[in-house]
């Protein structure tokens, strides 16, 4: 049961976002900006991040649901469960490893950063907002994923009902419910 | 050096926000419906928390931003202070410790966030919209300091600017720059 009385049915943070309409509006356009709006990283490419982030954080809604949208973008769920245990072997760009490793310094602790690991990533090709981008995915869903968890949320183990909803978020992106 | 070509001369987070106004628009609304718009919390009691999580989060220039902004709203620093080092022993009330607490379990991850951390906050009388709003605080604050650290910001050590900022914030909140 959750930690407090959020509306009953509602998975993740959809319960968390239903119960307090005032924060969900910024949540969801941040969440909109990084993942879905146009961008020199594909949507899938930043799903990734955002899926390798919630599972470092050990957040069952939100890298089921995130990589269900990565798969979807991706046209491949294979990737995806690479990425999450072993993305230096997974078979994505360089440039995307080194992104990721930035992404993970980010979810130890900001200050984990070092010039180097933005070194790497920029000899790869990363540009100064594709690190901007990565390390602001890493950092707000740190942020979505202790909501998430920290409030207790309902986070049924119903693959299809992921799928589904990883389809919706790749279509339609995050400014509405999907229900 | 930050770790990107940041705008010179913006301190903290605020460079950030000038890099990428998009996303800077709905950080700067989440953190002020969080800690300035009205709530059964004080801006003082929700600045508190914010400085806390910061604090463990080692982020020197939020905790020193939002500790001024706390002071400001206290009329005390000293309690500040208090709060980082030692909150149980702080000259705060039950109810807040118990709320820290839920968020220093927060800061650490949101599976740490126990049913009997959020029994106590009720037993001091929290309701479950202040229960909600410290989780969310926390959790906003995991992402604003990865966010503040992980760019490695330009952060001046000088103790009347935070004032200044503490005194604007506190004043006038989160939407607009402060300069």
């Amino acid at each position: 049961m959750p930690h407090i009385a959020l509306p009953e049915g509602l998975p993740g943070i959809s319960a968390g976002f239903a119960f307090r309409p005032e924060t969900a509006r910024p949540m969801r356009e941040l969440a909109h900006i990084l993942l879905h709006q146009p961008n020199s990283l594909t949507p899938g490419e930043r799903e990734l991040i955002a899926t390798y982030v919630s599972s470092e954080n050990d957040c069952y809604f939100c890298q089921t649901s995130h990589g269900a949208a990565a798969a979807c973008h991706l046209g491949n769920a294979e990737t995806v469960k690479q990425v999450k245990t072993d993305f230096l072997n997974a078979p994505i760009s360089p440039k995307l490893k080194a992104l990721l490793a930035i992404a993970a310094k980010v979810q130890k602790g900001g200050r984990s950063v070092t010039a180097e690991d933005v070194a790497a990533a920029r000899r790869q090709g990363a540009t100064d907002h594709e690190i901007h981008d990565t390390v602001l995915i890493a950092a707000a869903f740190c942020m979505y994923n202790r909501y998430v968890d920290g409030l207790d949320t309902w986070q049924p183990r119903d693959e299809s009902m992921y799928a589904e909803m990883g389809r919706h978020l790749a279509e339609s992106g995050y400014l509405k419910p999907s229900r």
